[in-house]
Order: structure tokens, then sequence, then C-alpha cells
């Protein structure tokens, strides 16, 4: 198995025999940062720019180290802060980045589908930080790894996700990341915020949290965003809380072994009981962990294709 | 020849020969960044500040990956989001950061002569990135390496620059560095934004876009800047586009192998059509390339006549 | 002498014997920065995240270039820029930055005591950048270390400290730092801004500024904070220039080498006349360059406590 793309897009893209190339690369990647110099000199004397035109902190930081302990050299453009922008359009941006003969783009973007536009107008590489409500397939990959590494496969588990499907990324690549790989994949909330139409890919849809979760391998907690949840898809944080948060109660009927995921921040006592997310099922702070290994390991590999 | 200034403040300050070094040494650090790995250990060791008071991102990114390409090290500073300045002077500021044992200061700032007044207060370099209207040195550095680079040399050479002449720093830098090396200069635009007084040290001044360009080798199209033209120095954008944008049937009146360049970033079909944007004559991807080499050569001169 | 401690946290808590490690480590790292290559591989393959909550460019910098010049891997993390904190506690942050197996946070933080409170729940080390009012152990160890080398001792001698008191963090870590060392610390400034509290801890105070100098060996000025004083702590800024203001004429009237100090920015002929600011006395630029060497130091010993 090779990897031949210069670009990560999607997990849609991908064949299960990539995506577990993927996992397989980052497990190696992993224990680079358990070492005593945290640092391998991969990706030495290539650039990477960090192109976030949406605000984020968390991917950027884990990005930024990723490409720390590759050795690459590493320049961060936001475009709040940014004249780049002014009056030009993205791909002008973009192909001028480019012409600076940098490697790979990071990008974040608001607008979904704006890494698949830009990457087919460049021929530097370009991974997908979260593009919109789309996709955000390092996010997915961090949890597919971490379920893999917990419980030694993917094929034929149950996996739950639970709140806002309807604008969530992580959702959706979890999605396609773990249909791709034999899991049995089931979505939960409330009817406002999780559509019928992903039953048509094959997912389970569910209104009722203890029937979503009664038989369930991991249960991944989406975070209730109320920045963007201002046309009222359910009637107070509180009533959600009640419905569909997880809390201590819930964990008593569930599987034993059961993984509690988040792909953060939480909103503790809201989709999430404090007691839970510090709990002995809770994998969310090795998630974070995992997350640095997987992008290590996009990186790696996608650099890798760029023609130079 | 040997360089031996410690400051890049402005073109009108070097010799002929001097710039020519510049151009020289750009040439050889362009090979750097075709390498598989874009790197040399030239700068190893030594730090460089890049203080930007105005925001910028194009110019800021450039220094930046050139300034990781020589292996500097770097940090920025952002005097928009600085609590530096509070109530504090510029000289303070500075003198603050260059006693922290800095080698360089790359610096950005809306006051013309900033960088020349810091500098004479410094014992670490200052390169000039941009002050107000007055210069940007290093644009019209890579402007002329890049017409070198495809004409084959600057004599004789006859260079229009089209635009809003009365606010450019690029315009301004370009006409002493054309002029020492012997070019033509002709100044072209409505006659609110280019003023007759630039004709007293040997520029041709001109107000009819079809006479400027008419036996022009290289065409230069300054960026139309909203943002600064509050004052109304001309209609609309619209009819600045009818007499002064570059269009496809200005191009067929002008000369075979013309180069058509652009500091960026474009208004498309406002100042230049997007077809001639990214047409065969266009070199304006290739200026950002060389942007590259040029400040990297900069970088490399300078900080050897930082006495330490 | 052994350093064992994985926070630096606050001078109160350490040993004389481990504040002047600290010092003695310092010296080591002053000729570092003298070097033609600026650098050592002492944090190679280790990870600093500075983690500002507080707007701070000065600080930020000497860290940035602390850490750098150990060859550290540097993630800065600005939390007003910040998506870390939507609805999130500091703890869960912080703890998500520890989970990228960082080894070093250094942070700034408005409240008190925040720093102690991420240090009991992290493995990495924690290094205070200033919390609130309550302590900048950095700061003061930078003041301590340009005294020092300037008087050859910290014992006996006489340290006035001018101005707002109440507010300053860094008043209070000199304090503590300077009282372990077997200095006499003299507090001056208005009555509203000096408490009387502070001699129970064995500070002298004294709200006449000829009678705080007469016989000090040192005097810090402190910087009015006009954006914090709100409230009226006095009539004017040009009523307290004139009663705490130093100025040529209370220099003559005081030791013959005293050493006039001041943590930066200055406000020029409030607090200190600008001649004295730049005159003979001043040791103003050297403290900068001391932060340098002490951050360096802090950064060196507190990182061989991490465990990994």
């Amino acid at each position: 198995m090779q990897w031949n793309r210069k670009d990560l897009l999607e997990l849609y893209d991908l064949t299960p025999e990539e995506i577990e190339l993927i996992l397989d690369t980052a497990a190696e990647f992993k224990k680079v940062s358990q070492r005593r110099v945290k640092k391998v000199p991969a990706l030495r004397g290539k650039t990477v720019v960090n192109f976030f035109v949406e605000p984020s902190t968390r991917t950027r930081v884990s990005f930024e180290l990723a490409e720390q302990r590759l050795s690459a050299d590493i320049v961060n453009v936001q475009a709040s802060a940014s004249s780049l922008l002014k009056g030009e359009s993205l791909l002008d941006t973009i192909k001028n980045i480019e012409s600076l003969q940098v490697d790979l783009v990071v990008m974040r973007h608001s607008a979904p589908g704006a890494q698949a536009f830009i990457a087919r107008h460049l021929n530097c590489g370009v991974i997908n930080a979260g593009d919109g409500a789309h996709g955000h397939p390092t996010q997915a990959l961090l949890d597919i790894f971490t379920i893999r590494e917990k419980l030694g496969r993917i094929k034929d588990l149950k996996v739950t996700i639970v709140g806002d499907i309807l604008h969530s990324r992580v959702a959706r690549s979890n999605m396609w990341g773990l249909l791709k790989l034999g899991a049995h994949v089931t979505f939960a909330g409330p009817s406002t915020l999780v559509p019928r139409e992903f039953e048509e890919v094959g997912v389970r849809v569910c209104h009722n949290l203890d029937e979503a979760v009664a038989d369930a391998d991991v249960v991944n907690m989406l975070r209730i965003q109320h920045e963007r949840q201002t046309l009222g898809f359910f009637p107070s944080t509180g009533e959600y809380s009640r419905f569909y948060g997880l809390k201590e109660e819930t964990l008593k009927k569930m599987k034993k072994d059961v993984l509690v995921m988040h792909p953060g921040p939480i909103n503790r006592d809201v989709e999430l009981a404090s007691s839970v997310a510090d709990g002995e099922h809770s994998v969310i702070l090795e998630q974070v962990t995992n997350g640095l290994a997987v992008r290590m390991a996009v990186l790696y590999l996608v650099a890798g294709c760029v023609k130079k």
C-alpha cells in the first residue's frame, strides 16, 4: 500500500486501505512525541503554511506542533487579521502563497469545499483543517485512531454520535471514515438537529438517547455550539442537557467498557456531565494526544506526494 | 564590490553597483528555494524581529519565509495587537527590542522615514518593509530583479508604471532603482494621481494610457487602493478602469514581448483585466517568487554588516 | 545546590539558594547571547507553549527569544484571539495543551494565582509570566540580577521602589526576592498607592520621595499605568510627577553611584525624567538584556525537572 495523494480533503475520497495507512503511520509517529527529543527531520527544509480563515486555536496548535516535530518551516496566516484578502479572491491569495515555494497549505475555511476548490488549482499539497459544516478529516481520523487503539478494531463496532449533527463537520467526517471501515454508525439528538436523510447512506438515526447508546461500543458527544444556534433548534440548553446530555445514570445502563469521546471544547454539564468527562470511560485527552500523531502522519504522507 | 551597509532604507541611497550586488545575490538564493531542502544555515543563531506597525500579510510572510530559509531565529511583533506602544515612543520600543540582542529589525510603519530615524539610533540592522507612501525598497528590487531576469538588462528599457502614483511607495522605490540602472520611467494615470513634479527627476508623466504604454518594454499596474481613496481622486472605479485599466485590446497595441507586472493584490477587472493578469505576458506570480529571493539576499547582505 | 521544581510560580516560594542558583545560571546564559551564534541545543525537541491570556509584547518577546536560543519548539497562544476559551474552563484548556505532550507552559493571566492553580493539576512545568497584581517572578529576578551584576551583591543593599505599589506585581515579586537575599526594601509613593500593611513583612513604607531615596543604593521607578488608574488614586499625572517623579534635581541629592531602574515601558517625564532615563545612572536597557538571560536560566532549570 502506497500513499499517492497530494491532498487530504475528505475521508469520503479515501479507500479503507488509505485510511488504515494513515492510522498505521500515526501509530509510528505517536512514539516520537514520547521520546526525550520529540522531533524527526522528516520535513526539514519543507514549508507549511497554516492558513486559517476561521478562527481556531486547538486545531491550529495541534497542526503547528505536528509540523514542528517533523522539523518543517512554518508560517501562520490568520485571515481575520490579514490584508491578504482585501478585494482579492481566495484563489489569488493561495496562488500567491504557493508562489513562495510552499509545499503544504493547511487550511480552515467557513465555505464547504473551499479546500477541494483550491487543491485543483495548486501544485502544493492541501490539507483540510475544517471546511464549514462539511468535513474535518483529521478530527475524524484521530477519533477513529483512538477507537482502534483502545478496542483493537473498527469493523462491526457500534459508534453513536450524539448532538448537533446538522451543523457538525466532525459527525460527517466520522461517518464516512467509520462506514468505510465497517462500523455501525448511529446519529442521535433532537429531530431538528438530526435529519432522517442520513439513513440513506446507512446511518441509524435515533431521537432517544437511551435507545441510541444502549448497545454502543463508543459514544461520541458533540459540543453544543451556542454561538451557532441562534435559530432555536431546541428550547434551551437546560432542556437539551436533560434529554441528550450524557450523565452518570445513563452510563450505568451502557456497556461496561464503552468509550466516551468528545471533540472538545466541552460544555461541562451540558452535553456531558463533568464526572463522566473526567471518569474512567473518557478518552477525551487521549484524543488530543492522538490528534498530534494523526496530523504528523497526514503531513508526512501528503508531503511525500507533492511534486517539486 | 562589497556590501557595507547595516540597513536597507531606500533605493535612493544605493549606488547602481550596490543594487546589482543585491540582484546577483538574489539570483543565487533563488536556487535555494528550488532545492528539496529549501534552507541554508547563513543566519543560524541570528535573531530577526519582524516589527509591523501597519498590517501586512504578503510582505510579512515573504520576509518570514526568507528568514526561515536562512535559518534565522524569528520573532513577529504586530503593533496593533501590541502593548509595546502604550505611551512609549517608537524609539524606546525599538531600543528595547535591540536590547534583546537582536541582529535585524524588519519594519513596516505608516510614517515616512520611520525606519531611517530608528536606524540612526540602533546598532542592529534595519530593513524597510514599507514606510507610508515613501518607499518599499524590497518590492522595487523584486520588480527590477524580475525585469532583469526576463529581459536580460535594465539599461535603456522603457518601464511604464500606471495608477495611483501619488500614494504609492512601490512607484517611488521603483523609480529610484530603475533610474539608477539607466531605464526610462513613465508614470501614467489621472492627473489627480500623477503629479507633474516627477518630471523634475527625469520621469515622463503621461495622462493617456495608450500613449504611456505604446513602446513600453514593461508595464507595472498598481493596485487601486479603495481603502485610501476616500477623497475622490477619480469619479468611480468603473471610470478609472475604462481609462486606465489594462485590457486585452490595449495589450494588442503594445510590444509583442511586453511584461505585465503588478505588486498585488490585484483588483481583477479594475486596474487589470482578469485575462491579462493570467495571460502570457503576466509575470505576477514570478514577482512573488522572486520577492523571496530578493529578501533573502537583502537579509544576508545586511546581516553581514551588523556589528556584534 | 540542585534545582528540583517543575514550576516557577513566585519568589516567595524559593529559598535564597534557589534564587542564587537562577542568578548564577543566568550569568552563564548571558554569554550565549553575546556569541556570534546565539543558540544552544539545551531544549532541542522540547515544546514550550506561551499562553498569554493578558496582552503582552515585551515579556512574550523576551520569553520567545529565550526559548529560541535554547532551541525549543514554540507555540504561541493568545487567548484574546482564541477559541480555546469559548465556554471552556481554564483547566480544561491547559489540560488540552498538556495532552499535546508539551513540556512547559509560560503563562500570563489576569487572575492572581492562576498559574499556581494549574501547576497543581499538570505534569508539565509552569512558569508565571505575570498573574494579575500578584507576582511577576522573572521580572524581579532580572531586576535582582542587574543589581547583583552592577553592585556585586544584594545583602544589606537599600532598594527603594517608587510608584503604584498597590497594583504592582513587579513590586511584590521584587520585595520577596530582595528580602530573602537580605536587602532593605523601601516602598514609596502616595499613601493611596502604598499601603502601610507592607511594614508587617519588613518593608519600610514612605510617602516622601526625598526621604525614601536619600540613602538608596537602587531606585526602581514603577510605571504609572494610566489604563488601570480609573478610580482616582491621585489627582493628576502632573501632580504625581511633581511629588514622585524622579528628576535630575532629586538625583543630585542621592548617592553618587545609585542605580536607576524601571521595568518599562517608561512614561517619560511622568515617573521618570527623560534625562534620567537616558543618564549615566540608568540601567534600564541592561535590565531588558538581562531579562533574556534570566528567562533562559528559568526555562532551562525548570525543564530539567519535568517528568517525561
